[in-house]
């Protein structure tokens, strides 16, 4: 079986995330969406070194303070992907630009509720404004559209989902 | 890239873990060595998924209550493995017969120092029992010869190794 594994990375100063909007790369699956950065670990790579080197590759950031925040496991039709999610609070350096779109510091807020953003991203950005503990969050899609939630094992209602989403676009 | 994802459990009561005498896989790398229980990921698990699946198929029992402890990269040679690690607290059901070997609850203390057992499992083992929040823990392996530790990113020296690894038999 093969497993994508991937980090992605919030970074925070201000009030503001760094956002990433996905406008560069060709056949994206993400194109025009906006995320924070990140990408597929490297041979061997541990989440902290795939994560720190991503970061390094797309931002010329070097993280200083980062804290991993949960796991992530997408399903979408015939694809899987296993992400680790960070947060980070301190770096060195200035941001540079970006081979995959353009970087741009975003109100939190703004980020979650008004940006074009994943919907599972608003789930699992939403947990993290929440200062839950690290949770493991499986997300499954089909054809980009999201079908499914279970939250550390727990399924969640359509109800569940949809009253979170909405409360995320307050 | 081929990445193998796993899991493994101990499972805690009074002071003991539920732990396998691995005896009877054929062609098992740690044939004759002990451990918790867990398995490889099947295709589009979660981590939780997947932890309570091999939990029940090794032990006959049912998870009520566990948590996730740390992931652990691992590398030997060519070979990669990404490991979530958990502690479970509670359970239902009554301990089965296993076809990977016998599972024995041994006293915590012991099943560190005195079982014959890889030596980072020894590390991470360690740092469950001193309560170390969510951490991930990297060991590079050379035939089976640990060689390398780095914890949330910081390399360990060979000293700290050794130290670690002694302090754990006293």
């Amino acid at each position: 079986m093969d497993n994508e594994l991937t980090t992605l990375c919030y970074i925070e100063k201000d009030g503001k995330y760094l956002m990433l909007h996905r406008t560069k790369k060709k056949n994206d699956p993400s194109h025009d969406l906006w995320m924070g950065v990140g990408g597929h670990f490297e041979k061997g790579e541990s989440p902290e070194e795939c994560v720190l080197r991503e970061v390094r590759e797309e931002t010329g950031l070097i993280l200083t303070d980062y804290k991993l925040r949960g796991v992530v496991s997408f399903s979408d039709n015939d694809w899987y992907e296993y992400m680790f999610l960070y947060s980070a609070y301190g770096y060195e350096g200035e941001v540079s630009d970006c081979n995959e779109g353009d970087l741009v510091w975003v109100d939190k807020e703004k980020a979650v509720t008004q940006l074009p953003i994943w919907e599972g991203d608003r789930i699992f950005l939403g947990l993290m404004n929440e200062g839950r503990p690290v949770f493991s969050l499986k997300l499954r899609y089909e054809n980009r559209s999201l079908k499914a939630v279970e939250l550390d094992g727990v399924k969640w209602s359509d109800h569940q989902i949809i009253s979170y989403l909405k409360k995320d676009k307050r």
